[in-house]
């Protein structure tokens, strides 16, 4: 096996529930030591309270007896290392010290002002270790935001602009399933860690990287020019077509949607042939891209009338033999089992630690397929301090009584 | 100033459109030197035949006359040095080779397979310099996918499940108006870059880095577990509410739409209070995380009947106040005017190269802030071929002369 990109790099790892663990999740799979920080008072990382649950006897709402894990911790703990640690306690902060000497990053998702607070913010972290970068993943920045503060993706959702992107003029906004909110951020976050780590490489010194959930997902609604559509008086809201791209779209067949993108000349006459109306392609409401862009409500009703009384299947193998991007709307149970996105990695099955598959269940891999390297989420979740005496016996050098001590004064 | 994250580092950038344009953008404003490399046949990226323009009279839907900007260049081509360079030319070939010699990494978002077929694939840029990373964002991947291979977003979208993720249980799908498909990948291509770079530092071998549309964004819909949902008959679509963690969703105001998240019993009774309802804490439709569950409907009609009559402004003061984590439902124009968004550089005023802001245009920034570097797009975007002189002549040593035979053979 090819060493990992990140081999040799140790990750502190202070976070909770999805932002900060999906971070770490691809720091990771990306072969970096990952030293999972669990406050044993509460039973660690939310995630592990979350339902469902999978135990020997399958997936299950209600946690039962035994070693049951919650499908979220085997999601996001994969490859991972458990310690625990109660940040509060007095001795803590030693022992956190002993690991931030050890490591090239720290990561932690608190709310603005946290860890500072917990006396093992940056500025402490400097101290122990000048090439130390720390990470922070938090709702609207270290300066903290507006109101409670909480920033849950729905509500970053709704302060980003992203809900009234899709829908039609007038309608409600569009709340999205997927938490892109709590997702684009770590993203950014892994981005801003390895670009600092690079630095550090080169001058001996780590820094903070502060990034901000509301920001990361404005700034990326921001790469469309959403105000210059407007001035023109553009709508940003079209709902299920784009008449601007015209046909394009997501049109019904008999039997399920499929998506149609066919904005040039050469994708149009793909369609009028797969209509077996070769004509339309003269016909001076579609012979030209303007002409579609004008008539773009005559040309997608034609579109629909003609795929709703058709088999999906057939509507799609025509568009392709005539060269038209089209594509099946897929839910997202059978998007993740698609062969290519499988065979890639880019979605893997998922298993417990102990009972492995005992479910058909699957869960995100690291989506970047490197040639000289390995990149993988292989490694099951560990339990709650699974990793106590590998950590701080094994890397820090504590004897059993230290560990002991450390255990029966509450601190791990 | 402090240093860039990336000072120092080369990337030659070629590639078009959105979704590699976007990676290298996020490089050159973590301050890599991003050579952009455009067809002078073809006028160049197609981002600069996209409407709208910027001139010195502003806003326009039609390009005129003069050194009218797209937007869409504006926005991509910030930071970046442009030189021309037919690569189907004969003599490309060696121009590119002394790019690649003094670059770090190459980027590209060509189709599978056109880069080998160009002659300017991996195999032959490690061949000119072993240490380069070459990273292709791709629709499906660099061994292509099914049908016409055109990964257009919208495609890109109905393939991964997300479209499926939005909306309630047999609406029709939702297509999302931010391209998530064409900028969600260039994310992992960033990070896949620095982790290859952080290898090559270490190793001394570059690689290339993979990465498709289709699998990145069907690897972050497979961070929630949606076939868990599913096979305990959770829906994935539950539309403007999420009645497992009641009360939970967006609600109309008498002026506007608003976010609320109120999971919790603290929050719950919070709300009440907001409500001057405290006696429905003690109700038992209510009184519980589950009972609130139970009777998600009836708590999200009562709320929705208590904020139709009342002003947004009145409805998130009373909730800020009561603790419960609530937020306006804002369009895309109003969202990146954020103040705390503006004042982290998050988002950024958009310039044109020779007129400035003539117009009150935002563009994304780089969300991530570094304690001891600067990242930032604050370098207008270059016309086309601006940097040959630059580029080819002070960095790659040609004569006068050769720039002149270059240009005159259509080479450059």
């Amino acid at each position: 096996m090819a060493d990992r990109p990140l081999a040799g790099r140790t990750v502190i790892d202070l976070t909770t529930a999805l932002s900060g663990p999906y971070a770490t999740l691809l720091l990771a799979g990306l072969g970096a030591r990952v030293i999972k920080v669990e406050n044993p008072l509460t039973g660690g990382d939310s995630s592990r309270n979350n339902s469902p649950y999978v135990g020997a006897g399958g997936l299950t709402a209600v946690r039962g007896e035994g070693d049951d894990m919650s499908v979220s911790m085997m999601l996001r703990g994969r490859n991972k290392q458990s310690v625990t640690l109660n940040l509060k306690h007095p001795r803590a902060r030693e022992v956190l010290a002993g690991l931030v000497r050890v490591a090239d990053v720290m990561v932690d998702n608190y709310s603005a002002g946290v860890t500072d607070r917990l006396g093992v913010g940056y500025d402490w972290a400097r101290e122990v270790n000048p090439r130390i970068v720390c990470t922070s993943v938090s709702g609207f920045g270290a300066q903290g935001g507006p109101g409670s503060g909480k920033a849950m993706d729905t509500i970053v959702q709704a302060l980003s602009g992203v809900m009234m992107t899709a829908g039609a003029p007038g309608e409600p906004p569009v709340r999205f399933g997927l938490p892109v909110g709590d997702l684009v951020a770590p993203l950014y976050a892994v981005i801003g860690t390895l670009a600092a780590v690079l630095q550090a490489d080169a001058t001996g010194h780590g820094q903070y990287v502060d990034v901000s959930m509301l920001g990361a997902l404005t700034s990326l609604v921001a790469c469309e020019p959403f105000d210059a559509y407007e001035k023109l008086g553009l709508p940003s809201r079209t709902g299920a077509t784009v008449p601007r791209l015209a046909p394009f779209g997501t049109f019904p067949a008999a039997d399920g949607w499929f998506a149609l993108c066919g904005p040039t000349d050469a994708f149009a006459r793909g369609l009028f042939a797969a209509l077996d109306r070769d004509e339309l392609g003269a016909d001076p409401r579609f012979a030209t891209r303007d002409a579609r862009v004008a008539h773009a409500a005559e040309l997608h009703d034609l579109l629909a009338a003609w795929a709703a009384e058709r088999p999906l299947a057939s509507v799609l193998d025509l568009l392709a033999r005539h060269g038209v991007p089209a594509a099946e709307v897929r839910d997202p149970v059978a998007a993740v089992r698609d062969p290519i996105v499988l065979s890639r990695g880019e979605v893997v099955p998922l298993a417990h630690p102990r009972h492995g598959r005992v479910e058909d269940l699957h869960g995100t891999g690291v989506p970047i397929r490197f040639s000289g390297a390995d990149a993988a989420l292989d490694q099951p979740a560990p339990a709650l301090g699974e990793h106590n005496n590998e950590i701080y016996g094994g890397l820090l050098g504590y004897s059993d009584d230290d560990i002991k001590s450390l255990a029966d004064d509450g601190v791990i």
